[in-house]
């Protein structure tokens, strides 16, 4: 994340101010290449996936079968880099702040701007992530302490395992949030109300139970602190699809760098019917 | 439907009554090729599509962008008949009761088994259906004129269009069902519980709303005794991706015959994960 630059974090000061239309621009133009949390608010953020042609098919069926992880919200057709089911005006080669770069499955770069990198046999997958129930937790007076604290999330590989298809497959990777046991409950049934977001938690208690040994030691992001009152609380993560892409090895993966969303047209409770 | 015979009547009567493996071996055989409304209580069933590969990753696309009426829940690998997904020995190609078989857009006959037809560029795609919530609705004490009447539920195209994808588009399908308002308003809630059923109602009330010009004249299905204290509510149907395929004429797509299903071995609340 770009956020520990000044510039850009006065830059992203603005933004949580900003009308949409100034957020987009500032995205596009390749001015703020930073984390998108509490920015676009009201607005369904989505983790990125584009992917070769090849590839898409078990790509899908990967996130149909581990829709918990991998709640798909959108799907470009093939070649077409215009997310026409999430906006009028999403272009997904310039409209996330910061892209990854992998090449057989291991990283090779940051850019701001993929234009340059679009194919005609590309697809892109869009998949909800965390941000949209933590805001509806936070509207109901749930405290979450990593972003009290301006932390990354504690994530953490799981002894589940996903459903593979094809040369996609992996573990289960869950973020944790502490909390006491009544905010977790309440936790778990807001969360549900956001399937395309990851939904419910999968786990609530013993981290041992689905293979954490040490809740001190995340894989990804800050260790939590976990107060005597408080249970640990496990929902999917988004990073699951990353660690199975990074397993299937494709040629070319693009996807947004850790917290630099795409912030789409559509509201939070997601792309309706 | 075969359940004008009399043979298969009086095997449907047995099978409602019988274990799950007395069921699939009399579909399996080609024994019942009837409707499978009241068989195999408490499970998944679904309507199924099978496509060329060719045609898949737009199909997949079509689904994911029009959800209520095209609700995923399992896809087969590319070749594999086996549903590994959906059960431990669930084999696309016998465990229909009886399928159709559409070349170029046209229905071109029925079979109880496409063993025959089975081909390794084909990709099974199994959506949820209405029994699912029909069955909720009931068990909370909601009556189904068409079930009690052994009547076709009410189907009708309307003027709502989904959200193409490739050569698949077309308008959505609904069906409806008559209710007492207060009975409409409960049906909504408990059927917003399966999402992966065609989920809530997608219109209460006027027909004309949505682009239908009489309820006495559905597109598919039986006319509908609508008394004067209740309310059409509307659902959206599965008949909509089997139109949209009719739209998209692919060389070869095997769907079930009208209320014959898949019956799963997952549990009626969906694959969870």
């Amino acid at each position: 994340m770009n956020t520990t630059d000044p510039i850009s974090n006065t830059l992203f000061e603005d933004l949580r101010q900003a009308p949409m239309a100034t957020v987009r621009e500032a995205i596009r133009s390749g001015a703020y290449q930073g984390h998108t949390a509490g920015i676009g608010l009201g607005r369904l953020q989505g983790n990125l996936a584009i992917l070769p042609a090849d590839y898409a098919l078990d790509f899908f069926r990967f996130c149909q079968r581990n829709p918990k992880p991998c709640p798909l919200v959108g799907v470009s057709d093939t070649g077409d880099p215009m997310l026409h089911t999430l906006g009028d005006d999403i272009d997904i080669r310039r409209d996330v702040p910061l892209y990854n770069i992998y090449r057989d499955g291991q990283l090779d770069g940051q850019t701001p701007d993929i234009t340059d990198l679009w194919r005609d046999d590309l697809v892109a997958f869009v998949l909800g992530c965390s941000f949209t129930f933590e805001q509806a937790l936070m509207a109901e007076g749930i405290r979450l302490a990593h972003i009290e604290e301006n932390k990354t999330v504690a994530m953490y590989r799981t002894t589940i395992q996903t459903q593979a298809a094809g040369p996609f497959r992996g573990p289960v990777v869950v973020s944790m949030r502490p909390m006491r046991p009544p905010e977790s409950i309440r936790a778990a049934v807001i969360t549900a109300r956001f399937p395309h977001a990851h939904g419910a938690p999968i786990h609530i208690g013993d981290p041992a139970a689905i293979g954490i040994p040490n809740l001190a030691t995340p894989d990804w992001g800050d260790p939590p602190a976990l107060a005597d009152d408080q249970v640990p609380v496990f929902w999917a993560c988004g990073v699951t699809p990353q660690a199975a892409v990074q397993e299937a090895k494709p040629p070319l993966c693009i996807t947004h760098a850790p917290g630099a969303m795409l912030i789409t047209d559509v509201p939070e409770q997601g792309p309706g019917n």
